[in-house]
């Protein structure tokens, strides 16, 4: 960890805690003098402790280390390995015709795997997620329970798919005629590439005729939505609730924070940045931070979000002005 | 009631319907004149009125209150009682080691309990809802359809999470290095306070360290994301859709409008009420209205939205008034 | 197709592609130029095009159209016929007493039926769809995985219900008593009629007293929330994440593109349209377009918005005004 021990060395602790409920079986941390007042209450394992603040509280053990928020990082595995896989098929599993399962795979309670399945080595479905036919899931992935992976889609290797979860669903579209809107067959796949995770009850339709890329590396929040056609590429954050109309382009290590919305056909630029809640409707470059209702750039409009505020009294300024200038011309 | 019977003091009914839909073995109501056509077609049982409006009509009783429908709130459950709580265990339930159901608990049919669940008195869990390792549900809850508590997950008494919620799945946090967004593992807990109501398909993270928490007598409605290491105090209302980052605080009895996003780590002091789709980047004073974006104290926000759309004409009588100095100074 | 043929009339295609995957084995199309480098590399099978670009490429055969997209959209359901239904109880249904299913049902594993379903002919319920006690679901519907209709729900003919959506969970409603948000019990029902589809993970609440109604032929997309007692007309299409509050009225043929906010009680008239975003807080004439926050004419919100980011140097100017005014003054 690259810190100073201070206290005893054989001190052990078996979890990490915040403050507040640690005890000496804890390792948990302090960095803000305001949490102080907690340490004193408490008798507890290890503290992990920015230099200032070393000589607060009565821990076994004290690390004094620079960042202890971020010290505690790595150490989380190590207390927290991973539940030991259980490879093995619950009995009640539902396997169609010509299902290829990898080595190792866990399937559990109520998964249904449809016709031409394949399941890649090590892989985990939880309970009731099922697979349409033909889907192809690849190597260590891991599917949260009740997710739904429609026919035909694809994910490659070590993809986290959170519960209730939907991939390749039909996509929004309707041609008018004849007094109703005729449904759009909907013929291109949902391809989820590896190292994504996408979050719980998080929705991507399938392509019309092309597909629906989700790139490497990408990572996708909560109740998210993906239109058919879209294209996310690598290492992107797509924060809760956002929303991508059909056809989008979002180009590699974007990032759209919440409840972000990006209407049809447009590109988001390689790197782009867009605040919460932005309203997007046009094409955003490379490397640049928009924001707002419709979007603009960022310090554009936190400028006009600025005058926005002061206009009441612009107003009745301008007001005055006029006002004066009749009586002078009067 | 409280009110004044006028016709059959016999007269019963089996039901309540909207007026339009309304006959001989309903309860119906009237109170605002402008339905009063509808009444004229139908045969009533019985009809709760305004004094105003209480010579519309043939039912066969009537009853004068002062507010028909807050009158008929208590009559719900009189004359719809809840269906008969059918304890028991079907026989496609799934149960991991060491599970401890209380006293009349009913499990539906493909529900999967895994090792170390504890699940209270009275409580009902119905079709595939999961629950992951260790999760404790308390007495008399009602957990809908297909919804997941991720393993650690607790939840006190009386509580109602409805069909497709997802409580305790991992937040949404990576630290960007050697070229991937690397998981943060969340080791932090999902706890549910007592009388709790949480809407369908809305999704809770669990805390990365510290715990997300959703106070006593709060009610979420569907389609809400909570963040990691959210504190949601005591009788709070979260309208549809509303996005809770991380780290945010919303103390006791603050109301959030539909669509409201929070940005993180900021709180919402007691008593806030947040208008619809508003978008809050800072924190809250208790006790105020905010609205619109960025959100502003909700007075300051409508007198900027009233200016903005005088905008137009007011540019225009600038550039006529500079336009005038123009040729004053000519 | 209305369409000229040039090249090998005998050429046979088995599938649709995007221009960036075709091969010899399949149609595709090509309407715009910058995509023609992409046909140099390939061998096509068939190609739609128009006449300014069918000198280009080396297909098989050629086919010169008007719009070579919409011309595609007859041809899906002959290259990909619908898989055909295969009629049949799975054994691990579990159906409650009264069922009543039409001819050539299908249904899936872990589907569940409550007392008194009824279900119409070849209606399709996939794996672990849950329908409460006394629902009605008409002749030729098709429910994805998952989803859930509460007790008492009514679905007519031809209707899809994505994965996970969930129909007729109770409205969001309380009232404040005794220091306690006491719950409204709801008794109205959640009616969609016919042709109706109805997006993954979206939730559409019951009635208070009346019901929640989607009427004929309207299109619903995922994540949206519909709240208790909303009527929506015929023909309307609501896009991805729009959330409408209580007792909405939506007349038919109305268009609310993603991310829309309508709060209760409003009318949206027949055939108006709501750009993405909009947040509507009043009722909308018939056949208008609004846009923005709060919604406004959509003209006007343009104005206003333009006129918005002009602000910063209009001030500026008044500034400069108001200092010479003073000025002039001394």
């Amino acid at each position: 960890m690259g810190g100073t021990l201070q206290g005893d060395p054989a001190a052990q602790v078996s979890g990490v805690a915040p403050l507040d409920r640690a005890d000496a079986t804890h390792l948990t941390f302090l960095a803000n003098a305001k949490y102080a007042p907690l340490l004193a209450e408490r008798s507890i394992g290890v503290l992990l402790v920015t230099a200032e603040l070393a000589d607060l509280g009565n821990p076994r053990a004290r690390i004094v280390v620079k960042n202890p928020h971020e010290a505690m990082l790595p150490l989380l595995p190590l207390l927290y390995p991973p539940p030991p896989r259980v490879p093995g098929i619950h009995p009640s599993v539902i396997l169609g015709r010509g299902v290829a399962l990898g080595d190792e795979v866990s399937l559990g309670p109520g998964v249904v795997l449809a016709d031409g399945v394949r399941v890649g080595a090590r892989t985990r479905l939880e309970a009731h997620v099922v697979l349409g036919a033909g889907v192809e899931v690849g190597d260590d992935c891991h599917v949260y329970p009740g997710a739904t992976l429609y026919a035909g889609t694809r994910v490659r290797d070590r993809v986290r798919i959170h519960a209730g979860a939907r991939l390749g669903s039909d996509g929004f579209g309707y041609v008018f005629r004849e007094g109703e809107h005729a449904k759009i067959p909907h013929v291109g796949r949902c391809i989820v590439e590896s190292d994504v995770e996408i979050g719980a009850n998080t929705t991507i339709d399938r392509g019309s005729i092309d597909d629906t890329v989700i790139g490497a590396g990408t990572k996708i929040d909560n109740l998210v939505h993906v239109a058919h056609n879209v294209r996310v590429g690598r290492l992107c954050l797509l924060m809760a609730q956002v929303g991508i109309a059909g056809s989008v382009r979002i180009e590699d290590g974007c990032i759209l924070a919440g409840q972000v919305g990006v209407s049809g056909h447009v590109t988001i630029g390689k790197g782009a940045r867009l605040a919460a809640q932005a309203g997007v409707f046009g094409s955003i470059p490379a490397g640049e931070t928009w924001s707002g209702y419709p979007a603009r750039p960022h310090k554009e409009a936190l400028r006009a979000q600025a005058a926005m505020f002061k206009l009441p009294s612009l107003i009745r300024a301008l007001e005055r002005l006029v006002e004066r200038r009749r009586d002078d011309e009067r």
